[in-house]
C-alpha cells in the first residue's frame, strides 16, 4: 500500500468547491486521488452530454406514476417486495414485444440504475484474482465496477471503426481466461452495435475456455450491455434472443434511455436462472424500493408512450450523421462513427477537443469529451436544440 | 479456490423452488453455498419479525408523496442531482430538531437503505487485507457488507447482559488495527444502547491506533449503526452530537423503522466531510433516484405525523418487557435484553426456539430466529398484534 502523507486532492462536482480527504481516514489505498464519476453537471440551456431522452413525460404517464405510487403509500410502513417479482413479470412482457423473446421471471432481475446491475454481475463473478475484459474504447464506468470488487480490467482495442475486433478478442480471452467478458451494443461512446453472429462466435468460444484459477468446466460469463438498444434501427435482433441457449450470457438493459426514465434509476438484466440467483446472493436485501416498483411498473404500462419519440430520435441521429459529414475541421471533413443509439461519436481529427467543447458551452451547448482522443460525443435532443448545437458547431468549426 | 463439481445448492426465498447455481457459472468461490440474506417471507397474520413500524402511513401523508413525484414526473427523462442537495439539506434539519445537532449537506449522504450506506462505507474504508471489527451478538448483515468488499470480520463477545465490553473491545482495536469499529446502538438484535462515554473512550482509543497495513497517522474509523435510534427514552443522547468533534466518525440512520417509511428504502449518514467525501467515489452514479428525493423529501416535511406512534410503540415495548418478564419456560422466568429499540430479545434458556417459533407460526404470529441461541426476538405491533403474541406464547410456553 502506498499513500501520500498530508492531505489528498479530490475534485468533486459542479457546485461544491474542491474539498481532500484527510489522511488520518482509512480510505482505500487504491482510491486515493480518485474523483467521484459523473459528466460535469453545467447550468447551461442545451445539454446534450449524457445521452437522455430530451422528451419530458406525459401528463397521462407522470399521472400514472403518482397514482401507483400512492396506491404502495400507505404500505410504505412495511418492507418492499425484495423479490420484486410483479416487475419481473413486467420486464419479461416487456421484452416478449420488444424483442420477441418470451422469458420467465426467474431468468430476470431489477436494480437501482443498470450501475448497480453491473456492480451486482462483478460481485458475483468477479473479485480479486479474476480479470473482466472489454472492448475499448467502451463505457467509462466499466473500470470503476472493476475497481470497486477488486477485479481486474483488460482490454482488447476495437478497430478503427470501432467494431470489434473479434480475432483479438477471442485470442484475449484464450489466453486471460476472464471470469467476464463485457461488451456495450450498441457501444458507448461510438454508438457501434455488436452483430448477433459474432456474439454467437464469442459465446461458443468460452464454452471452450477456462476461467484463470477456478476449477475445470467453469467458463467465463458474457455480458452485453444493451443500454441503448431500442434506439437501434427496426428489424436488427436483441442478445435477449440468445439467452435461452446461452446460460453464461447476461443482457444487461435500462429504462434510463430510450424509456426517457434516467430520473426513477431502473435497469434490469435478462440471463438464466443461475446467473440471476448468484445475483441475489450478493445483492442488498430490498435494494429496490416499493415505490421504484411502482413507478416502473407504472411507466411500463405506458411503454408505447414512454417509447414514442424513439423513431423520431433515430432520423435526428441520421440526419445529425449526415449535417456532420459535410461539415469539415481545418479543411478536412468530419468522420461520424456509425450509430445505432441516441448519440454521435464525431471528428476523428479534433487535435484540439477540449477547446471545442469550450467554445461549444460558451455558446450554451453542452456535449461531453470522452472516449479516445480527437473525438467528441454528442446525445440527441429535440429539434431546438439540435439547430443550436449545429448553429454553435458549424460557427466553432469556422474559427478552429 | 475451492470448488465442488456439480452443481451447487442455493436456498432461495419464500415462495419460489430450491434452485442451484450450475457449476459452470463463474460464482466466486467465497460464495458458493450462500443464501440470499433476509428473513423468511411467511405469510402470516401477526408479523414482527423485521422490526418495521406496524402503523401504516396516514392519508395525509401518502398524499403528499404522491404529489411530490407528480412535481418531479415530467423531468423523469432525466437523471437525477447526484448530489440529492436538497435531501442532504433536509437531513440535516431533522437531526438538528432530533438530536440538537447542526450539521451542513457536505456532512451528510443519503443512500438506497442503511444497507446501501454500509455497503459504501465498507467500499471506501475495507478491502482486501483490511479488518472491521464488531461487538457479538450484532446485526446479521454486518459480515455480508464484509464478504461483499473482501474485508475481514472480527467480533468481540459483548457481556451476558449484551452492554460492550469495554476493556475486551479496546484491546482488540489495539491488537488488530482494524479500518472500521462497527457498533450498532441501539443494538440489533439485543436493543442494547452503547453509553455515550463509553462511545468517547473508544472513539479517543482509535486516534491512538494505527491501521494495520496502512501508513502512520492513519486511524480507524468508528461506524455507529443508529438504525432504532429514535426509539430510545426520550433525553438520551445521539452519537451525532460527537461528529463536530471526531473527523473519524460515522454515524448511520434511516428512515425505515421509527419513521415508518421502509418501503421506500432510505438511509443515510451523518459523518465529518471527509468521510463522505470518500463514500462520494465509491457511491454509483446517481445512486438515489428522483422518485426517492421526492418520496423522502415529503416524508420528512411530515416528520411529526410519520413519528407519531414512536412514543407508543416505546410503551409497548415496556409493557411487553414487564410481561414477558412474569412468564416461565419450563419453570423458569424468562430473561428481557434491556432495549432502547422497538423489539426485545427474550428468552435466554430456550432449549429449543426454533420449535417455540414454529409453534407461534401456527398461532398466526411470524417472529425471528435470531442472535444467540436460546433467545428469540419480537418487534412491536400494534395492540391488537401485541396481544395475538401474548396470548400465542402464553399457549405455547404452557406446553413447553
Amino acid at each position: 500500500m502506498s499513500q501520500t502523507s498530508g492531505s489528498r486532492q479530490v475534485a468533486l462536482g459542479e457546485g461544491t468547491a474542491d474539498r481532500s480527504i484527510p489522511a488520518y481516514l482509512p480510505l482505500r489505498a487504491d482510491l486515493i486521488g480518485e474523483t467521484p464519476y459523473g459528466a460535469p453537471q453545467l447550468d447551461l440551456p442545451v445539454c446534450l452530454n449524457v445521452n437522455e431522452n430530451p422528451y419530458p413525460l406525459s401528463d397521462r404517464v407522470v399521472d400514472a406514476i403518482a397514482e401507483s405510487v400512492r396506491r404502495v403509500g400507505q404500505e410504505l410502513n412495511r418492507y418492499p417486495d425484495r423479490e420484486h417479482t410483479r416487475l419481473r413479470q413486467a420486464f419479461c412482457d416487456y421484452l416478449d414485444q420488444e424483442s420477441q423473446t418470451r422469458l420467465v421471471p426467474q431468468q430476470l432481475w431489477a436494480a437501482n440504475g443498470s450501475n448497480e446491475i453491473m456492480l451486482q454481475l462483478f460481485q458475483a463473478f468477479g473479485g480479486p484474482g479474476r480479470t473482466a475484459l472489454g472492448a475499448d474504447p467502451t463505457y467509462s464506468m466499466y473500470p470503476e465496477y472493476a475497481r470497486d470488487t477488486f477485479t481486474g480490467w483488460e482490454l482488447v482495442a476495437r478497430r478503427a471503426d470501432f467494431t470489434i475486433d473479434l480475432e483479438k478478442t477471442l485470442a484475449a480471452i484464450e489466453s486471460l481466461g476472464p471470469s467476464m467478458v463485457l461488451l456495450a451494443s450498441p457501444n458507448n461512446p461510438s454508438g457501434t452495435m455488436l452483430p448477433m453472429e459474432e456474439l454467437e462466435t464469442i459465446l461458443k468460444a468460452c464454452q471452450g475456455v477456462q476461467v484463470a484459477g477456478a476449477p475445470e468446466g467453469v467458463h467465463p460469463v458474457v455480458v452485453v450491455d444493451e443500454a441503448y438498444i431500442e434506439f437501434r434501427d427496426p428489424g436488427l435482433p436483441s442478445a435477449v434472443s440468445l439467452i435461452e441457449d446461452h446460460p453464461n450470457l447476461a443482457v444487461s438493459r435500462t429504462m434510463s434511455k430510450a424509456f426517457a426514465f434516467a430520473g426513477a434509476r431502473v435497469g434490469y438484466v435478462a440471463a438464466s436462472a443461475g446467473i440471476i440467483d448468484a445475483l441475489r446472493i450478493v445483492r442488498m436485501p430490498c435494494h429496490l424500493s416499493a415505490v421504484t416498483q411502482a413507478a416502473a411498473l407504472a411507466a411500463l404500462g405506458h411503454a408505447d408512450e414512454q417509447l414514442s419519440q424513439v423513431g423520431r430520435l433515430r432520423r435526428t441521429r441520421q440526419e445529425t450523421a449526415d449535417w456532420l459529414r459535410g461539415q469539415t475541421y481545418r479543411g478536412k471533413p468530419l468522420e461520424v462513427a456509425d450509430s445505432q443509439s441516441n448519440f454521435l461519436l464525431f471528428g476523428g481529427h479534433f487535435e484540439n477537443r477540449q477547446w471545442i467543447f469550450e467554445e461549444l458551452c460558451k455558446r450554451g451547448v453542452l456535449i461531453r469529451v470522452v472516449g479516445p482522443q480527437c473525438w467528441l460525443r454528442v446525445c440527441m435532443g429535440t429539434d431546438e436544440e439540435m439547430d443550436a448545437f449545429r448553429q454553435a458547431l458549424a460557427e466553432v468549426l469556422a474559427q478552429a
